[in-house]
């Protein structure tokens, strides 16, 4: 056996499906990008038959990505799978993963209506069958096919070897076994990878692939124990996000298989000074904060925080860590951006932030970060990453911010005066609030005399002092459909006022305001 | 051997260590009565030799507790035991935990001085002997005393079992195996304590207790494969939380015993039921955000965000979940807090969020909230919480804010006006800035005319909508000393000047501004 653990990336699909944001075509191209720069073996860039956007993603990283496998993926439904098909059609090398549920729970669940069978034997036959059809399909349109045997951490291990069998003689190259519900313990799932090696005969035509979810703080583990046991996949996304508590974080496992060779023997083509870039991105892009003790890629993860109890003893680092910070990325950025900064150093810093600009998308940036630059002494990734939200991420604008003035206080009532261009035509309101941000958002809806809701209301500061930039997201909801705005500013109820209006122009590209 | 793990916690000492914020003597108590209600078995309440202020907690705590052990930590150095010894006193129950290094890159880090043997060897004989007379003179102090064997998962077994029998000697109830850099892998931790309950003949004497780190994302497992392999006490953390990537999360630990009592045969004593409401209080204390994502405790924990692949599909919400909610207190507040609630309904709902106030405390807290219920038709959860920031935590006031005026916009310079109370008397002052908050820091700065550097700013809506309440946290450093302010408001500017503000009656209380 190979001691090559092959990576697979799910950000874009399980780890996206979970954020309660949907990423666009651009969105998941730059995070691609930088998966391939990390050196993930797959990229699973979504499922195309959910949405037209998902299918233009996952097309646009597929004709774009000539170094990793791009995985899109399918339920074993035939409309699933050909539209995968569709999707990976001018992929370099492209991978379909379909499968099916084989917890008697599942099978009883998502199986129950009579057209599957009568009995649970009959179910069980059908369900074979058609995971056969499925990978057919599948191998129809390309040449590697995963197959996943969903919630196996709970089937019984006779049907679960059984499906397994048909799948890989149907032609199968990679079989995943899921810990759905995050349920297994390591031992037992070590156990259950070890019994699939040795009761399914033609197991050596395929990869085992490792899939868990962290419901119980157990993925990585989980993880680790099937790598040990014989996996040769692991699936996960950066910063663990995914369904409820997350899947496996690809940082922890990749850097457990590193720090631990002595114990594992095993080896990935991960470049793990890339986590710590990539994890930003994918909170940035996201939205989803990674906390300070995050391991690997946590602010605090390397920070000896002087422990009370090591006061003044501490003579050597190693007694206290076991990898560098430098390992994953960690260090100080050593050119100081400020308003003398050129474009080329500008484009430099952002390329290493993980963003591929074209040169428009740059001049538009680079105009931005001039107006920041000239506020601040100095101008820090955050910054930068702020900016980038306002920019890269324009949606044609129906709506947008002229003027914008307001006022409050202790004894003053919170007042807004706002001027909004809709599609040319400027309009003036005012109106008063709780609070200047409320106040605000009265006025633009007065403007824009629409019955959007705001759902959610988050503000951030970026970096460090008073002058940094505030970033704000909100998500509105009008007409059934929800979309996520953002806007930053060094001005906390500018940049409240900027996600708003980015709402509303969202939801009038949907059609829905 | 037993089959009930004793949970001893120590997000009031390894946890608090790593948050940069230190808590005072009343925010400890308030922690530690919700530890008390969760069922925890130990309390560790901190190190009473590191500060006055950590020793007038931990009395605080021993002096009031009446359920759980109250323990308080100590190197292997008699001026620290007598400390523990006298913070100790009044308590119903109290147990010191000592200790030393045992692995040889501990040994040779923190030992290396001649006057610790010139050998190796002697250097081994000579920290027996300190943990033997560190052990007996705290229990001329105490009955109970755990005796922590630092770096174990690094250490030399041989030596480890002969430091441990020698501790046992001397008096140790419980020896602490701690895997204190995160290194080990679950088997070999396993693999560890059963070593010990093999090889250390008078093991009967004492219980074992794993105390884990999360550096490679394994905090959980090795302490689940600690307790398999015969441990009987849990070290951890509320939400994780400690150096680094953190402990053992305490809310995983159980949850997985309990979630899998069919592979564990194990029972607590805790109330999981009390996990919800003791995460939102650590995090809401420490300043230390919870992400979506954290596995029992996550706002998206139990979230099945209609999974794209099970669309139509999910007949059975067992499919998908091991645990229910309510199981670790998620519920809905039944009762609706409005400006009719009254005082009673208010500290009905304070207890349930885990704060008990005194009769003054909650009088304060109940003007507060009723300007609060004022300008919002409800006032939620994370609203009171907010308010508590600021009124229990308040300190003697060197400054006060009387007055604040500011306005900004896109065509205005940020300018606020501002008048302090200083010692009494009225100084007012207007400052132009970068954004608003920039303006009002630089006008408070101008009255308060001392040097304060900004460390840190941070900002959050605390509930959704606009009209939610913000929350601002700063640091601020003078002379050497750091403090953290926090203010709350419904206005975010208003609630980022009496952060501010806050923070420097905090420096004056420690006579550093």
């Amino acid at each position: 056996m190979t001691d090559r653990v092959a990576i697979f990336d799910t950000t874009l699909r399980d780890g996206e499906q979970a954020a309660g944001t949907r990423l666009g075509r651009r969105e998941k191209l730059t995070i691609a990008r930088q998966l391939a720069r990390l050196g993930v073996d797959v990229i699973e860039a979504g499922y195309p038959n959910s949405s037209p956007e998902d299918f233009a993603a996952v097309e646009a990283i597929a004709q774009e990505m000539d170094g990793p496998v791009v995985c899109a993926l399918s339920r074993a439904v035939a409309s699933d799978i050909e539209s995968c098909g569709r999707a990976l059609a001018q992929a370099k090398r492209g991978r379909i993963h379909t499968g099916i549920g084989v917890s008697e729970i599942h099978i009883r669940g998502k199986f129950g209506d009579d057209k599957y069978g009568k009995t649970v034997e009959e179910k069980k036959a059908r369900m074979i069958a058609m995971a056969v059809e499925a990978v057919k399909l599948a191998r129809s349109f390309v040449d590697d096919v995963e197959f996943y045997a969903e919630d196996a951490g709970r089937a019984e291990p006779a049907y679960l070897f059984e499906m397994l069998y048909a799948a890989i003689e149907a032609g199968a190259t990679v079989v995943n076994i899921p810990d759905t519900t995050g349920y297994a313990m390591p031992e037992q799932y070590g156990a259950l990878i070890r019994g699939i090696r040795e009761n399914v005969s033609n197991i050596g035509k395929a990869v085992i692939s490792v899939h868990c979810h962290n419901d119980l703080g157990l993925a990585t583990a989980n993880t680790l124990a099937g790598v040990k046991a014989g996996a040769r996949q692991v699936e996960g996304t950066i910063n663990g996000i995914g369904e409820r508590a997350g899947n496996a974080a690809l940082e922890e496992v990749v850097m457990a298989l590193r720090t631990r060779a002595d114990y594992f023997g095993l080896t990935t083509g991960i470049r793990t000074q890339e986590f710590s870039r990539s994890s930003r991105l994918v909170s940035d892009m996201l939205g989803m904060m990674v906390p300070g003790n995050k391991a690997i890629v946590g602010r605090n993860a390397f920070a000896h925080s002087s422990g009370i109890h090591v006061d003044g003893f501490l003579k050597n680092r190693e007694t206290y860590e076991i990898m560098r910070p430098e390992d994953v990325g960690f260090e100080q950025s050593s050119v100081v951006l400020t308003a003398r900064t050129g474009r080329h150093g500008l484009r430099d810093r952002l390329e290493k932030l993980g963003y591929a600009l074209s040169q428009e998308e740059l001049d538009q940036t680079y105009q931005r970060f001039l107006i920041v630059a000239d506020k601040k002494q100095e101008v820090f990734d955050e910054d930068l990453v702020a900016i980038l939200h306002d920019e890269i991420h324009a949606v044609e604008d129906v709506y947008r911010l002229d003027y914008l003035h307001f006022y409050s206080g202790t004894s003053a009532i919170p007042t807004a005066t706002v001027r909004l261009s809709v599609k040319g035509v400027m309009h003036e309101r005012a109106a008063t609030g709780d609070g200047p941000v409320d106040a605000v958002y009265k006025a633009i809806s007065m403007v824009a005399q629409r019955v959007v809701k705001l759902v959610k209301y988050d503000i951030r500061a970026v970096t460090g002092g008073t002058e940094a930039m505030g970033e704000v997201t909100v998500k509105l909801e009008s007409e059934g459909r929800s979309v996520t705005g953002r806007g930053a500013s060094t001005d906390v109820i500018e940049a409240s006022a900027k996600a708003y209006v980015d709402g509303l122009n969202r939801l009038a590209g949907l059609g829905a305001a």
